[in-house]
């Protein structure tokens, strides 16, 4: 958990970046709460003609509006928008448990590059 | 291809960003040219205290400089410095034939959680 002002913080320097972070939520207006979120992460390139690259992270649902297709819905939402900033694709990494939820989608691995790595510090 | 204004109209925007991309260079002095780069780009998020994720992209050796270790040194320098500007890791995609080179550095695929996924437009 984090304090009011380092959210704060984090949201002004995530701010002062135009067109990097796209974070979506969706909100249960009777209560005044927010249920969903996924953020799209722009990443500018001087490759590929100055490309923007898109990632799909964070997604998350809360656990009492599981199964209403919410997860659905915001990673619908973020791969449009994906689209509409033109970016020239959108990634995500994911585990091999959802991978069929994201095929659903249209996202696939390309076949010998559809590996990711990483180091933890 | 791009023009020197679409440069840099990128250049100043990713400028803009503070801590967001170190576009790292290897310069053969003799000649005054650029042979190799890589860059650190760093993503800011809310999850995990507000933590800062690193990612390596575009690697590049130019192909009369191969064989000199120069991705080598390259890729330890990213490395290295995303742990320094206090990523929580790094990561990377590639593919299937590159990835015991980054298994030399530390990089390697957690199981069952190491698949990315894409949508081209």
């Amino acid at each position: 958990d984090i304090t009011k002002e380092e959210f704060e913080a984090r949201f002004k320097a995530m701010k002062s970046c135009p067109g990097h972070y796209y974070v979506t939520v969706v909100e249960d207006l009777d209560k005044g709460k927010i249920v969903a979120t996924a953020t799209l992460a722009v990443e500018l390139k001087f490759i590929r003609q100055c490309a923007k690259r898109g990632r799909l992270e964070d997604v998350v649902v809360n656990e009492d509006y599981r199964g209403r297709q919410l997860g659905k819905l915001i990673v619908s939402t973020i791969t449009l928008l994906a689209k509409v900033v033109n970016c020239y694709k959108i990634g995500l990494d994911c585990a091999d448990k959802v991978k069929l939820f994201y095929n659903s989608f249209g996202y696939s691995g390309e076949k010998g590059n559809d590996s990711t790595m990483i180091i933890r510090f």
